[in-house]
């Protein structure tokens, strides 16, 4: 139940305010050279306190790797991995012991489970994403030597957003400011609006687009792993996001067909297969085309907010709290590494998963 | 890979014009009364020759089950079932033996697989989907004796919808028209707009709203095997599928926090703890709350076209093609008992897992 | 729970005296030219009827694929298929319906589920191994692609036995007599000692050895997934099956170290490294060597009699049931083909995961 | 692949001489009170050191649970756990960086994986079981609160050998004695065995006996996953295993039905159904009977022996070597808390799967 993947797989563990956050990425194929500088990058691009517009938590979030490496390249064995929790205060938290904050997981986790460790959030704190940008660095290391790279990017925030269309967007300019906005000029308009919402103690939502570049044509399983389908699945397990798109997504289907298929042709300089248009999003019939995937997900405005919010408490009475954990106002630009990382799982994933395709 | 779920599974197999489509759906508990009749009444729902919106293919579909069911009750036995194939007409594909046609998945097929059976699409039609109805609707009468009810209905096709607010609609009149819309009026309108598309040769996308009543609070699993990520997993494995969104979806990321909080209250009624709206969709934490579940799954206009349309040949030269199979102008009034079906046997996998969630 | 392998896997389905024994093979590799006949070959010799030391129940066994095979190829799509029962007589069977028969599963089922389905054992029958030799029969097809060759014999009934060392036999006298012992003189006194057991009315137990030859070194999984554990599951999971042991197994264990090392050595012919013994068993560390793999399968004595047997009802009443329906006096003869079939599935399942083991 | 179970699951990781031994254990039901002194005292009794007869490596091995626990009780959240390798001589194993050991992993792990951590076999080490083991007690302390007990202890040492029926002996002998066995006579004889083959710089294999007490009738699945299947895989999944029986087991296999079928009966003090004999070993049709499970399982001689052994290089040039680790004389004590966590974590996984068994 915690656990991703079929072939690439990552086991994840641990809490918010717990010892740590670890995990353990299995079916490593034997022979990939990882960077723990580049795993560390990731992890500091998901990082709060990076910024004024994320949570001014301050966690170093240094990822130890236990197993699985021998001189800096990776056996075939199990990769454990722990990032200790540091800037633990669960004082924060004891207000909310015996209340259910509003669109938390407070009240189905009581319920589920019957217990309930309360302090920030547990194991349904965003913190758990931790554990997915290390597993998807080692999948994005891998899928490097294989020619694929993966670019994630805020494409909107509240109702500030880019053109569906990535391919006006210079990928190389998307960590040039804190909002991840590929286009400086947008990215300015989204802090402000973040600035804004943040000191009426709100939160806002937003849109994530994703990239991946130079997958083979074959990726993908024809029923129910197709591509777009475990896309879907990674994408809807990250923490506050609402949907998932891709290729001309629900804009698509207002249109006619005639308006929508991609016609095929040969590239000439290369020769191969490709297509004229691609609103199929790089997927046909659940598995890759060859040409570039793309994706959206949304994701809600976070459910704290820095007001005195109305809400009742386990007994099932009225009570009014204020939470004083160091929140983030907007959630995207944070979960621009964790979509690539759970993109980067996905591909990685169904890549070792085709080399049985064919005897 | 042609299995889906984790408890309740269905495995399937066939394709568009061989012998049969079936299946087998194991981890079905003992004890279920089944009743095949409202089987076939999902299957009829789904088949093509319903009406001058869908398909002129005629099959009866009749559902043969094989095993796991004794004296009409579930046995905890696998269930074995076939469809069989019986209107096929192979001929109609010998003109697509040699190209590619656009947006279907031939040219992946082809990569991935080296091999094609390419009559009527073989393992990518979706008259696979026949296997999903099956199991679906034995997952449907096992979860009616747990008062849970799942429905679908088209709520828009091109441009014509209908509000995002399910509530609005009187879910029984789903059936009183072949578009599958609740809203009479509104019915008419996409029914003329299809019968129009199809007198144009060409084809329409819609969107497929569905609604979960009665889910108890507490299934669904944290992390990875969120309900959300469960049920977007089971949607886009659906032909056609091209997105997913639960709840406010992506127009709730353009929102504040402030608007889109469910807060909590108490059922007058039931002295059950409920929330006073809905924006979260039912799901929060990935677990469900005891609300209404919605979502909505967008599917692409139908790629086959009553068209002359260019393409490239295996070889890479250039082909005009028309194919003269029997195709639906629109998939979304047949995709509706699809949508309820993988809606099904998500929630009653869950809610089985869902037993070893305490000691 | 009615599936084995994890690419390459098998989802039965089918009761004794249901309409058909079925399955779905699925994560068979495109490319595998499959014989039919080869399969029937298979079942023919799994089938009761074959000879006077098996049960006399007339079953012709045909198969029907149904799916993934196209001109005599496999296509990457799963493979349906069903084998019909025919010479079903549930009339034998009403006197055992409320009465616990000694040693099945009668109770256990009744326990489980709550109900069962009591004609011929329902699916507790042997006769659910078909399908285990349809979907290894399929996997044997390919692994002779690659040069694997999976033999398997009855090295013992009651107290007659072979030696443990298979290379003594010529493996191409397995079939030369209805006992499957590759040693004609050793089969005659088998075939008499079941015989006389017959005549009592009695049964009586044996031992199968198995031997895989041609076996790449670099299969299995290092902990869990150790070769030795995959075949252990395999043999286990066949009916009547009551111990597995590889390599010089429970007598090894006897031994000294120094005795049982294989030591090391090159093979001068190829210049590949191999072992001067094979205490082994072809397996070091969970993974194959290169060299043969050989182990046994122990079968207990099968437990329908032809005799008056004293027993309780489902009331926990004293009873005496006599069953006369057609049982083997020894069923080691027919589980030969079953043992291959598990040990094919087994091997190339291994060996499909394998190609994930390196980048 | 380093995975193990359906719903109670452990996947662990971690190589000998590696910074760390962990795991993550999943689907732990909320509400399990834990004792970590009791996941202590396992460690303590597989842990080297103990006495003159096991290896001299001196590890505390203390475990760190990281997560899944709160006030001493399990949430439902996954355990995330270490134990630190403290004693690491990596030195003593650049004797073997180039050369193959006979009978070890060291040549297989080369040709799977092109790369090999060799200091003191890696991930093929019998340390790993160390998580096994943290597994197995949090099973077990479930387990007991269901009335379920399991003991295993050394039955056999070389040719020393207990009788086979468990009931003749105190289980609570187990540990009066350094060899684990419950008759004191007998462990003192084995004790000269094993102190006698140590002085000969050589090692000794034996058997393991398992005894599983209070099982309810129904665990097991019918098919591929019976009990014994599920048992069998878990204990050949263990180093140095090389056969498991149940029941009667290979001697079972040399009788007639009559001798060996296990008549119902009521009993008298209960009311419940049990058997006169228990032949079967507790379990029927792949199905727990209700009465007690007991298993054999067959250890080797440890491979690493304290002489000069020939051997090959890796680029097949022979070679002498002499290993000067700390290695077991005799595995069989050591392993006796391995089997009982592999049997608690089988049957508490098949507990959990068996409540959706029925509706």
């Amino acid at each position: 139940m915690n656990s991703f993947g079929r072939i690439f797989t990552l086991t994840s563990f641990g809490e918010s305010h717990g010892a740590a956050i670890g995990g353990v990425v299995d079916g490593v194929p034997a022979g990939i050279a990882l960077d723990i500088s580049r795993i560390q990058h990731q992890l500091n691009r998901r990082r709060p306190g990076q910024s004024s517009i994320t949570s001014s938590r301050d966690e170093s979030d240094l990822v130890e790797l236990l197993s699985g490496v021998y001189d800096g390249v990776t056996t075939g064995a199990p990769i454990g991995f722990i990032v200790k929790n540091q800037d633990v205060r669960s004082i924060d938290y004891e207000v909310i012991k015996n209340v259910y904050r509003p669109s938390h997981a407070d009240y189905t986790y009581d319920v589920k489970y019957g217990i309930r460790d309360y302090r920030g959030g547990g194991r349904a704190s965003a913190r758990e994403t931790v554990a997915r940008i290390v597993a998807g660095s080692i999948a994005q290391q891998a899928l490097s030597g294989c020619g694929i790279t993966i670019h994630a990017y805020t494409s909107s925030i509240g109702n500030i957003a880019l053109s569906r269309d990535y391919t006006r967007y210079d990928l190389n300019k998307i960590d040039s400011n804190p909002v991840r906005c590929p286009d400086p000029e947008t990215a300015k308009a989204m802090e402000s609006l973040i600035d804004s919402v943040k000191a009426d103690g709100d939160t806002i939502g937003g849109i994530v687009t994703g990239v991946i570049k130079g997958v083979p044509a074959g990726l993908g399983e024809p029923v129910f792993d197709k591509l777009q389908a475990r896309l879907a699945s990674a994408m809807l397990s990250i923490n506050a996001a609402k949907g998932f798109e891709y290729g001309m997504g629900f804009d698509g289907c207002a249109n006619r067909g005639s308006e929508m298929n991609d016609a095929f042709t040969t590239d000439r300089a290369t020769g191969k297969v490709t297509t004229v248009t691609n609103n199929s999003g790089g997927i046909q019939g659940g598995i890759s085309v060859g040409t570039d995937i793309y994706f959206r997900v949304a994701f809600k405005p976070v459910a704290t907010l820095q007001q005195v919010v109305e809400t009742i408490t386990k007994d099932g009475e009225p009570a009014a709290i204020q939470v004083n954990g160091r929140h983030d106002p907007c959630v995207v630009p944070r979960a621009v590494p964790v979509v690539e990382a759970m993109a980067a799982m996905t591909i990685f994933d169904m890549l070792l998963l085709n080399r049985a395709a064919r005897i």
